[in-house]
């Protein structure tokens, strides 16, 4: 019987043409975090199953995770996040590292979820963090590179909204109600106020507050603390509008402090699109000092569904310069290397007519095509073939170079 | 109990220090290969066990893989290399595709190998593939890509070699040599040849065949055919120099032609770095037409070994330009962002003392260092030190860009 040929449920082929989008949305984060000087990292995907139990949340863990036993009896699981990894790595190094320490990873990580649009089982995420600050430079930092991001994609401040929170001043409320249950459990049906009507909020909310009245009142109208206005104030001042969101609660057991996630303004995609908070005692598990820390991610899938929603998505194109189609059997490998010296080129050795080899060029997205016959090798002229325009010109081998890379520097490809 | 801090067995933590390697090591397989015009594409680091078991080889499936049930029920692996993927996506779109086709990929592979130098549980390829190419204009394009990258990262001739074989020419001779047993069989034995004493490989060999002797005289002395020849012939022209090896089988259960090698020749490491060869039959698994493929892949532990060994491994910095030290609490983020116009900027909000601060600095290997305090905001004049030198000079913020741009372009980082 024949090999399926799907991959796996969830998980997403990439081919030239979609790796593309994919890796200009790499190269964007990638530019603007290293702008604030962070610097990337990496880690190997299975982690023991124990560094998830102790802080992620309950439903990824037992749900979500991708778990299994190796060979030699280890329980692992493919990582759902970066933060208990990242988090692991500095306590390792906890005397070494110097700090204020900036770090990043982009890569993937998993969740046996229902895949839907913008979801998938296996997807990228950009993470970023921050060990070693207390000050509310630290966040205002975080909120000015995330905002960076989405202005570097082309995004206008209207087309998206940031609001922050904090864990502090929701875990003081929820104290001054009374709480009947753990505070995890609290915040966590915090955490899904926006998506249960008011009704059933306020029914599951009683059972677990002896006075759910006050602890409503500050989730539909309640002020910022001292520390989160200042955050508003200093974002204010480099231009980037913030919003309090007395019921923003962010998934994630191991938030200590602020929070914060931006969201669409689209009404079609009205949703959190990424986020973040303070984690300062995550690093404390691994039997090291706590470090005051912050983080976000952000996921590929969210993103790529924000710049097509607002039209941000750019031209991409072939990372090949030139196509050289051949005209008879001849040998042009060493003037295809000299080619070489500037130029992407990929040589058609088929031996097919000559329609056939541009029609190839054309749609792999290759946009200059190079005639190469007897002819051509006898005369030192060559016919360069613009197949976006149609446009053609007779050129020597060594003007190709320039002509081809003057063109390339007015595109926006990455 | 605290956490354990340590990565996975035989897979690595990659701080900041670390990945620079790597990036330097695929940003120069990603530069080589694209000036042959292949394009990247990725794909889902879990497959159907199946795909495996078809042709990848008997000790991998049954001994190394991690391979688990999800929670669905699919009997899934984590890839331990990547052409039966390649070769699955090909299949997917065999009519839509324009060939000659070429592809790469760059990425994590897992195998339960018992970890060594140079080989890990968790390791990162390089896999080339060329589909739809009956000449041997493939294989000579796959060598000069690999000898290429070679040299790319500094590599004398003199510091590897590269071996031919084809795997038609083996099975003739296994087929004339009476087998005794599954061809794949005796070609996995012949793949141990180097690695076993003559006495050993000949008494297994008895077990195999009819006539052990012919087929050990030509392992010992063959002569290449017609095929082979014609490759060292090209190659030469190109001026790489290829070895004929009538002892090399390579060891997938894929290949069905020519394979080939190259290997490190210093004594301390003198073993295969890396490989590949013909694979015509894969794609067909898959339910459609097959298509001639020949493809390598290169491993970046086995790289990072080489390079080492001959001293090839290029000094790496941070891609942080500079460090901003404080005096004072003072508003920088303004002016910091001016500077991130043109550089990747790091601020140390700590408040420490200004040693402290340079400290840090130091040690993340960042080479420019600014001190800002309220002096400098008045006077408009700046300290700006070169880290590495010692070297101080007072700017105006404006030059601060242009000079450290123009010193960066001297360096040899990635």
């Amino acid at each position: 019987m024949a090999l399926n040929t799907q991959p796996y449920k969830g998980a997403r082929d990439f081919y030239p043409e979609d790796l593309r989008l994919r890796k200009y949305i790499f190269s964007v984060w990638r530019e603007v975090v290293q702008k604030f000087g962070y610097e990337e990292y990496d880690a190997p995907v299975m982690e023991p199953i124990e560094i998830y139990k102790a802080k992620t949340g309950q439903e990824i863990v037992s749900e979500q995770t991708y778990s299994f036993t190796d060979r030699g009896g280890r329980e692992v699981a493919l990582r759902p996040e970066m933060t208990p990894t990242v988090s692991r790595m500095v306590a390792a190094k906890r005397q070494e590292l110097a700090y204020p320490l900036r770090l990043f990873n982009i890569g993937a990580r998993w969740r046996y979820e229902r895949p839907q649009k913008g979801r998938y089982r296996e997807f990228y995420q950009l993470d970023v963090d921050l060990f070693g600050l207390e000050s509310i430079n630290a966040e205002v930092e975080m909120i000015q590179i995330a905002d960076t991001i989405l202005k570097r994609f082309g995004a206008k401040p209207s087309d998206y909204g940031i609001r922050v929170n904090s864990r502090k001043l929701l875990n003081e409320k929820i104290a001054s109600a009374g709480p009947k249950a753990e505070v995890n459990e609290i915040i966590s049906l915090i955490d899904h106020y926006d998506k249960l009507s008011t009704g059933e909020f306020q029914a599951k909310l009683a059972g677990l507050v002896e006075t759910p009245e006050t602890l409503m009142s500050f989730l539909e109208a309640g002020e910022p603390n001292g520390e989160v206005s200042k955050i508003i104030d200093a974002s204010q001042k480099l231009g980037i509008e913030v919003g309090f969101a007395p019921s923003l609660a962010r998934g994630f057991d191991y938030y200590t402090d602020v929070v914060f996630e931006m969201f669409d303004t689209d009404p079609s995609n009205n949703r959190a699109m990424f986020g973040g908070g303070r984690y300062d005692g995550l690093v404390g598990l691994f039997g090291v000092q706590a470090i005051p820390t912050i983080g976000f991610a952000m996921g590929d899938a969210m993103i790529a569904e924000f710049l097509k929603g607002h039209k941000l998505v750019p031209k991409l194109v072939s990372e090949t310069d030139l196509y050289v189609a051949l005209t008879g059997e001849i040998d042009v490998d060493k003037l295809v290397n000299e080619l070489r010296q500037n130029l992407n080129v990929a040589v058609d050795y088929s031996g097919r007519k000559l329609d056939k080899q541009i029609k190839a060029a054309d749609k792999k997205g290759i946009k200059w095509l190079l005639v190469i016959g007897e002819n051509e090798l006898e005369s030192g002229q060559f016919k360069l073939k613009n197949l976006a325009s149609g446009e053609e010109k007779l050129t020597s081998l060594e003007q190709i170079g320039s002509i081809i890379k003057s063109d390339n520097d007015g595109t926006a490809n990455q």
